[in-house]
């Protein structure tokens, strides 16, 4: 705009942002909720972004050379739906939806809006998608770019720095992150209120081009967005943009208490009689993916664009990736898992994991992995050593590498994601909203339960399968042994959403053959007979217990029915029926290595609970302390000793 | 030292630190596992720091003007343990027995050490804490410093920088962060290897004093605390240390492939000779707490000290807390709740917390609220009205907040936590942390589930029950009215340990008259008589669709029981199994608004499910969306209209 001198091209944009305020207030006035006036802080950037930067084939979001645009202040939603609403992605009319039930205008932005890449909605957790899209576009040499809106109050959140630091160690240069720094919070100012200073001060220490801006000027705007897209430095770029809350109204402008509020229909006329005579015809006509634009030629004779200088997109290699992904892209599990374990050795189960994935990503070249700088305990170095372009170490950031996770995985990569059980916990917010997103990650936790022994229980994941198990749609696998884990990788990898495999710190005997077939939902009967009394259900390390109880309860005559419930979600519910149904006491006994509540136990409950058979749990019932693994199964009260005198209790 | 001249006085702290040394390695071998040369990069700025700095009456741990001590790179803990050992705190043999089972000398530090005042071992949450005692300092103005020691590899953790902003905006000039720069990780390099820049501009950046030194110099140590504990800016303090790993041993010293390993036997022998002779008699002196040495010339007869200038203690008003604390200091219940609600009106329970917990705090000082900027949401609003001083703003960080709930809550607070549910999740990490620390605190999550409508699922709390209720010894209390709020809000104040308030969004009918009593572990049977066929197991907003349902299903004479499960953990047992006694069908129908696993439902099985009793679960079993609370009710299948489809195909 700045060279054109053109006023009316100045003119054009206002008329724009002005039709996209209009179109947050009439939305949220219509839905009776939603926060019309964060929407309105970031309204003239948005505008500036679709109007001259964005470059996006609207008729196809998934095309992998689209631009990126993450709303990670997902409750500026109106802003979101209108700026694709004028991109021609939907109906103008259809904004009136917004939160209604059925419609795909979400309160806060999910995947059924098909230009919604990641659900956001939980603060500080865009730039981590943003960070990933942004890898993967320098791992296949994509030219896209990713631009996440930010709101100022979630710069408090530990994951947007964590976020920076990833962004910058990896030189994401095509990363553009814009805080829009409206001053005011929900309840109150932000820590830094309009000191834009603080913030650049801090991106700018995490290695981040900063530029700080007024927001609603039109020419600095088109200038940051210019040098942003423009980036010839290694570094990540950010623009801090001062903007004022409710901006365009001046009953709304910089007022306290009108936070996640609307409109009511009165003030809505107040208020679009103050923004004055728009042209509700004016669309954003979207610049093509970046890939496809590579002349510069056709960015000067186009009209619509800026004319401040714009590098040749050939800085980036033509894209090799196809243009359509797929979110579904890992290859059979037939391909990936041999296992040439033998019934006795001894392999610890976390050990597999790296092995196996390794060769998953020889099969399959989507198949990425990613650590919290434990990989020499998780195994998953065994995947960095044989494919190191496909290895993202996330170092001690397990929200960012999550996040990252997720990012690579919006875009057609299966990406398998490790670290202790106890420390995903750290995660647990960003796996939710994976999980929300449709994400497609399959998530390790190694060292889990008591069995770690010494290290003590800041570092036992006890809790792991509840935090999983809660969230709907995953799935849980904890195999015993070596052979089972092979198996049951390929599965997970083929699982499109969230999936999640416990691994263990010691070393287990391989008691299965490498012929055996595991599934999804399956489960294995280790032993039975037509004397059994009643069955255990365990899974992981207490397999072995429960076999060592088994042996010992045979010398007395007593017959229990052992069954390996690997999967631990789903559940085989059909094998614990039949069991139930073959036992003389109608009961089941579960027997695991995680606290009491939300484990196995409660997922065989559940699974029984309609057929009046009893259930008793043995799990981890306190804190647990530091030992060996030998004495703390028996300390938590699931070990062979305490099973064999949980079933003669049982027989009394 | 410096200043002395005396080469005796160093060569004193060097032959410390070469005990300090020593005993890492002795008591990590005898254990066969732990981080030993995690303990000797570390070991000389610990030295120093107890030899001159630390101001601690090693007699009585829980003194209040004790100096804390808190290591955040809780695998240090030999280091930990030895240090408080060569202070009298415990027989050096007894390091000996470190990581053993029923030692207190666990793997990572634990509460049963008594000078442990947090347990850490999941990283990146020690400046929480730190900043939650530096915090206490300033509000009850005690001149007790707290250093906490971290490592460069969870400087990665976002929770570190939500502390370190968290810490500058409240000007915690008492607060001396110490970061042990020894450039490998667990894995590899961190990210930032030794560029000791790279932390000093994000820690300035975060408005930090900052001292970049070298970590094995005892000068530049010595110079470095000085000024610290001298601090007279308004901002935090942190020493950025470079050091190497495995520092003192030639074979060990800054060598990859030695995280997290103890010494063989031989390899012992070979490092002890290394170290050369060491007096095996020295031991630190530790300074008396800052509060009983406020004369300067008490400082300069002594002269274990440094000589470089010290201000005035005086700098500190002297401390008008009690020099001891007690962990439990709510006062009783009954001082607090004298519900004014009557039946009939509508009032939001998350409105009664507010309400209650300004009323708590006029009955106990000891009473803080904390909040993540939604205080208007969560009501912690009408605390911070009445009792400002002891309100804390945590802003859009929940891990951060608690973190500093924690750090007051272990020095005889009780801090009430608020944020909406679903955020909770952001902190899990935290919150199992405080249970392995012994925490007592009281976490409110208000916008429970779906009947929050409109904002669409990221912000509904679905899955907090689970996440609570798997760790042990915690309390879940979900009220469905405001009487129920205000009774049981003071008995989490008095409870001991972690504690969970469930609110809710919507405004619920009063159905409890201000003279029914609320226990932990009770419930209210709302509806039965003697043709009750079978029982429905309500919470929170369920409880109202459990009665719309037993009125519509009264009118054709199908009488259910409903009970009203407030207390979610521990739940009625009792209570349960007379209903299922009384009732026809032996079947309990839970119902809630929570995702399927780790709710009420699985609660109330394990309560009986050595009964033989029917559970059937309805929850919430898929990702919601936007909608009114009562559409989303019902397409969540926990609606009145569900329930009595339920029942009656039961009947069948």
């Amino acid at each position: 705009m700045k060279n054109e001198g053109s006023e009316k091209a100045l003119q054009q944009v206002q008329d724009k942002a002005k039709l996209v305020r209009k179109w947050c207030l009439v939305s949220t006035t219509a839905a009776n909720s939603g926060h019309a006036t964060s929407c309105l802080s970031a309204a003239d950037i948005a505008t500036v972004l679709f109007d001259t930067y964005f470059s996006y084939d609207i008729k196809n979001p998934r095309n992998i050379t689209n631009d990126r645009f993450v709303l990670s202040k997902g409750h500026a939603s109106p802003l979101f739906y209108t700026l694709f609403a004028m991109a021609g992605g939907l109906p103008m009319e259809e904004l009136k939806t917004l939160r209604k039930f059925g419609s795909n205008l979400q309160g806060h932005p999910m995947p059924d809006f098909k230009f919604t890449d990641v659900a956001t909605g939980s603060l500080g957790q865009g730039l981590s998608a943003g960070a990933g899209f942004a890898l993967l576009a320098k791992k296949e040499n994509l030219a896209f770019k990713t631009f996440v809106l930010m709101g100022d109050s979630e710069m408090a959140e530990g994951s947007v720095w964590e976020a920076a630091n990833f962004a910058s160690y990896y030189k994401l240069n095509n990363l553009i992150a814009i805080v829009d720094v409206n001053r005011l919070g929900q309840s109150q100012e932000t820590m830094y209120g309009h000191h834009l200073d603080e913030y650049v001060r801090r991106l700018s220490s995490c290695d981040f081009e900063v530029l700080a801006i007024d927001g609603h000027n039109y020419e600095e705007i088109d200038k940051a967005l210019s040098l942003a897209v423009n980036n010839k430095s290694d570094r990540p770029f950010a623009i801090v943009a001062q903007t004022f809350k409710g901006r365009g109204v001046s009953f709304l402008e910089n007022k306290d208490n009108w936070h996640g509020k609307p409109l009511s229909k009165d003030d809505l006329q107040k208020a679009l009689k103050e923004l004055g005579e728009v042209d509700d015809e004016l669309r954003f006509e979207l610049r093509s993916p970046r890939s496809a634009v590579a002349h510069p030629s056709t960015i000067e004779s186009d009209a619509r664009r800026s004319s401040v200088a714009r590098g040749p997109v050939s800085s980036f290699p033509p894209a090799s990736a196809p243009s359509k992904y797929s979110v579904r892209a890992v290859g059979s599990p037939s391909s990936a898992a041999t296992p040439h374990y033998k019934i006795g050795d001894e392999v610890a189960t976390r050990q597999v994991y790296g092995e196996v994935l390794a060769e998953l990503g020889n099969s399959n070249p989507d198949v990425y992995a990613l650590d919290a700088e434990v990989k020499n305990s998780t195994f998953s170095e065994l995947f960095q050593k044989a494919h190191p372009q496909r290895f993202v170490e996330c170092f001690i950031a397990e929200q960012n590498m999550v996040g990252v996770a997720l990012g690579l995985s919006k875009l057609g990569k299966k990406p398998f994601a490790s670290s202790f059980a106890c420390f995903l916990t750290r995660a647990f917010d960003q796996i939710r909203m994976s999980v929300l997103s449709g994400g497609n990650i399959a998530f390790c936790g190694s060292h889990a339960g008591v069995s770690i022994g010494e290290d003590g229980p800041s570092q036992m994941g006890l809790e792991d399968i509840a935090m999983f198990g809660a969230l709907p749609g995953t799935i849980i696998m904890q195999p015993a042994d070596a052979v089972t884990t092979a198996k049951v990788l390929p599965l997970l990898a083929d699982y499109n959403g969230i999936s999640y495999l416990r691994t263990l710190r010691p070393k287990t005997k391989v008691i299965y053959n490498s012929s055996e077939k595991f599934t999804i939902g399956g489960s294995k009967i280790l032993k039975q007979s037509k004397n059994d009394i009643l069955t255990i259900s365990a899974t992981g390390i207490t397999v072995f217990e429960a076999l060592k109880a088994y042996e010992e309860l045979k010398k007395e005559s007593i017959f229990v029915r052992v069954v390996d419930c690997y999967s631990v979600k789903p559940v085989d519910e059909e094998t614990l029926k039949k069991c139930l149904s073959e036992t003389k006491k109608n009961t089941i006994i579960t027997v695991e290595d995680h606290f009491a509540h939300g484990g196995l136990g409660d997922f065989v409950l559940s699974a029984v609970s309609q057929t009046g058979a009893k259930v008793e749990k043995m799990a981890v019932e306190q804190i647990m302390r530091s030992g060996t693994g030998d004495e703390l199964l028996d300390a938590a009260g699931i070990s062979s000793r305490n099973i064999i005198a949980k079933v003669k209790s049982l027989l009394k």
